[in-house]
């Protein structure tokens, strides 16, 4: 290779194009989830790493016969391209949908995404200049805060307790923002069955918080891919319900149906949806055809609501076995959340203990999880871990947490003996 | 709605976010072909507009036993997530396809993506600081414009001829940034069957062109969704195939199999790919396994290159039907090119004939095209069209153009009786 108009001085590089990435990119690292999936995917692990649900529950024969109908049926369109909002008979099983959610909705006002992911990207990308503030909670789904880091966004993060956000601490981060002079772009939240936290806001805070984002004149992105998978009663009432001016609402069918449709969606008010619209042209010119009419096939003609419930089922007696374990076999300095819905346990390591540096011992003793620091975007959480119970059968998860209890307490003696590596604590949600 | 933190004196506004959204956000705008899917959809309409494939030829039982099978017998795998690299199989046989341009590839350098649409959107996230300059040809491919727009790109068009690309105006465009002290972040071009041009980068050239860039230290994005569907002899050998340091090349199976599953892909050098893997699990988490192993299972057990083989034939026939339809109906002013292969015909028209000021007319007869304006990013192109043969039978291509002729023949009447109209005219191909 000739150095072509490269200075002739400069020593030779091993990635030619370095100094020409945009400053977004130059940063952009492998998240600590993405880093995990190849070692926790080894049989021998029990992964209770990465969030995936068991689709294996679903008639698989069934829907495959479904697909290859639809298909022969109606290939010419579903193998055709697609207008980027996405396909007007989808758009309407998703209202009917988001009304067990009490979200009254009009298909016109949903944006069909590539998962949320897409949808967080997308709001990202029309929402946030560089240095922008965002607030998330604290901890904050991870794949939010790589799509907002990609845009160069300042996260704020705002204190959670185990029922969800607190309005005091919002208020103060709000004003936090207003005293450097800048105001927030929205507030980022994951109301029901947090990830990772495993909480869920409660029915007293909804209104409050609506409030005051509405007098600070914050808009409220509010992520539910678990609104459905609550173990107790009816599913609660969303944010959207009670504000379609001030929230942008996402949903998706990754944890309801099949992850790997990649089907998402998001529902905002008339001038914002238009923006995602272009926003998501630009990025994928239109979701695929195959997988919407997949999903509004499926939603039309498979008892989608028993198979939700079977999933709930099937999920609460998962957290019920995480949660047995961890009581009978966690030494006593631990504690974690207790979920109502959806896949996720908060743990708290003992004191000086270190998830990150612990990890690759746990891999060693055959357990798997997520540090907490890939949950926050100022370092803290490394006393944290995630717990993901959803994919594991309930005799493989307390194996799993019998493992991960025997790294914890070997770590503790470590400590006892040895005396607590500096670790950083600023974690807010504490054994209740 | 109370008005918040807002000033009072503040008129109310439509949007109350209009003041929140990023910079790049505030231009956003539909594209022209976006905004004609909707008229040129209707029945009574001939639309040689949008590039949609004509996905009715596939074998749509078979396809549709086969998915069926794959969901009953994979879908555990097909219906969960996957790595953000894409499916390793599906992997292997891209490398299998690009073989047939030249390419020797090894699996690990392909990253699948949502089409190639979010290829495009993915390397100007990485390369485009706003501002940042990226040569495209002179016309150039409307998504491609748009993704590069959307990160604020300074694009600076590069001539073409009946060959393709200019090389001479090429190194003369790269002088020209130059001498603004600035340097392009990769070249992007469109060598086979070009989208809207329908012209190819000739064999004489490639090295040529080649040969610039490096010397420059200026990378190639090869843009190849037409690769495959020349109507002369075997597929042209790729850029990629004689440097696999300074190209990018982009592939698609939207043209050879089907639109709607949103499959595309690129192969990059590694620390290039690296960066896109990254941006790929930040945009969209990862990539729909259901539609990554519907194309794995469909180059695996369909006989997929007959199939490309019959696509060739149904275009080329289309191709034959529009070059005879425009030799025997269009006004002697106007010129056009002759695709070898591909979708598209660019079409000249008369001086003074402004094609976008033109379309409302040629909607009322019953026949639409792509203006092209949307071509440009600099405004250019009002004299030309892009006509699109890929779906309609050639009856119906024949009675496109006959009305569109007529339509024509008018315009250059009142041209004729009123003076032409104030139009720029800095296209760049004109009739052999």
């Amino acid at each position: 290779m000739t150095p072509g108009q490269q200075p002739i001085s400069q020593p030779q590089r091993i990635d030619r194009y370095v100094g020409q990435y945009a400053e977004r990119a130059v940063g952009m690292v492998a998240s600590e989830i993405r880093a995990l999936f190849a070692v926790a995917a080894r049989p021998e692990i029990v992964s209770l790493a990465g969030g995936s649900p068991y689709v294996a529950a679903l008639p698989l024969d069934a829907v495959g016969d479904m697909i290859g109908q639809l298909i022969a049926d109606q290939g010419a369109t579903a193998l055709q391209y697609c207008t980027a909002q996405g396909d007007a008979g989808l758009r309407e099983r998703i209202c009917d949908v988001m009304a067990l959610e009490q979200i009254r909705a009009h298909p016109d006002e949903v944006v069909v995404t590539v998962g949320s992911q897409q949808a967080l990207d997308l709001m990202a990308r029309i929402f946030i200049d560089p240095g922008d503030v965002v607030l998330v909670e604290a901890p904050s789904y991870v794949g939010a805060l790589g799509a907002f880091a990609s845009y160069q966004a300042d996260m704020v993060h705002v204190a959670m307790d185990e029922d969800g956000l607190i309005p005091e601490a919002l208020e103060e981060a709000i004003r936090r923002v207003a005293a450097t002079g800048r105001q927030a772009k929205f507030l980022y939240t994951v109301p029901n069955f947090h990830n990772p936290a495993g909480v869920t806001l409660a029915v007293g805070r909804r209104h409050r918080i609506l409030d005051i984002c509405h007098r600070a004149g914050l808009l409220v992105v509010e992520d539910n891919p678990y609104g459905l998978l609550g173990f107790d009663g009816d599913p609660m009432r969303a944010l959207r319900a009670d504000d379609t001016d001030g929230v942008v609402y996402l949903g998706t069918f990754s944890k309801t149906f099949a992850a790997g449709v990649r089907v998402g969606w998001a529902v905002a008010p008339a001038a914002i949806r238009e923006k995602l619209i272009l926003a998501a042209e630009s990025a994928v010119l239109c979701h695929s055809s195959f997988a919407q009419l997949t999903v509004r096939e499926y939603l039309n003609t498979q008892p989608w609501q028993e198979q939700v419930k079977d999933f709930r089922e099937l999920y609460r007696e998962r957290r019920d076995a995480t949660l047995g374990a961890l009581a009978r076999m966690m030494p006593p300095e631990c504690g974690w959340t207790r979920p109502a819905g959806g896949f996720y346990v908060w743990l708290r390591l003992p004191g000086g203990i270190n998830a990150k540096a612990m990890l690759p011992r746990a891999i060693s003793s055959r357990v798997a999880y997520v540090p907490g620091t890939g949950f926050y975007a100022d370092g803290s959480g490394s006393q944290y871990a995630r717990l993901c119970y959803s994919l594991p059968a309930p005799d493989r998860i307390s194996e799993g947490v019998r493992r991960l209890a025997a790294v914890i307490e070997t770590e503790v003696q470590l400590r006892d003996d040895f005396g607590p590596a500096p670790v950083p604590s600023k974690g807010h949600i504490s054994k209740s």
